[in-house]
């Protein structure tokens, strides 16, 4: 199915009084711990894929993304499947050739407004961000961007925070 | 973990008969429909290892079996994780380019002796089998050996119901 999805960097007080003035609703918070793992084959940074194995409060699951299919947004491809054990999937995916590329963590808050899922991200090592999805099958990329406009946010990043991550230590070990 | 297993052709009413004798505990039956993979840059046949999606009564399952680790049973490396859903699974699966290389169907019935799992096997287009599994880590390939023998069956097979399936195939292709 699609990820129906757009991020930006944003000031998280700044977003937070935005969603209250709209009458969002808070839907709960998180820490989520990713892993991300180069195939064994395939250049993940060239066909723009991911594979992402999860814990968070609600449990662990494993996530494979396609590349992105519209310019201006995040949306792609998303299969995911929960799973019960992350120590063994972390085995089942070594054992098959895929190498831990690093990990991703960050404290995330949940809020609903208009049919979009708003999440406030606390990456460590990157800052805030927002990212906003819709639920469905069918999107329309300008409706996103004028969403994620709305919460009073402007520069749209269509980079993971894997890929953020990466260019930042390049940057650093340059 | 290891996979503690050995595998034997056996006639069912013979060996349950032999259960009997020796006070073995039914614990129950259920239909396991697999479909195995191949890997997108690994020759699975020739490193002899193995990825399986299994649906049965408890659910679906992701596993992963290495290499067979002694020259008498089909003790091997294997890791394991129960997966939520089957279709998503098989959804992540193709999009990292591996392939299904068959489905293997078949009856299991379990019965527990002497601190190991008997199941007999009624495999789709193969016949009737007997495995033999031990529970740990700790294990001596002899006594696998001796107790399959135990249950009246003599010839060991270190294939895979799969393996056997496409040298039947093969062999009715010629």
């Amino acid at each position: 199915m699609l990820e129906i999805e757009a991020k930006a960097r944003a000031e998280h007080e700044a977003v937070k009084r935005r969603l209250r003035e709209l009458g969002a609703e808070h839907r709960g918070e998180e820490t989520q711990k990713d892993i991300y793992f180069a195939h064994p084959c395939r250049d993940f940074a060239a066909t723009d894929e991911a594979l992402r194995l999860r814990r968070d409060s609600k449990g662990c699951s494993l996530t494979y993304k396609g590349h992105k299919i519209d310019a201006l947004t995040k949306t792609r491809e998303e299969h995911e499947v929960i799973i019960d054990d992350y120590d063994a999937a972390g085995a089942v995916l070594k054992s098959l050739g895929f190498l831990k590329v690093r990990a991703v963590k960050k404290k995330r808050t949940y809020y609903s407004l208009q049919g979009f899922e708003v999440m406030l991200d606390e990456v460590e090592g990157l800052g805030e961000f927002v990212e906003v999805e819709k639920k469905g099958e069918k999107y329309e990329p300008k409706e996103l961007v004028d969403f994620i406009k709305l919460l009073g946010t402007e520069n749209l990043i269509r980079k993971s925070y894997l890929e953020l991550l990466m260019e930042k230590e390049s940057l650093r070990n340059r």
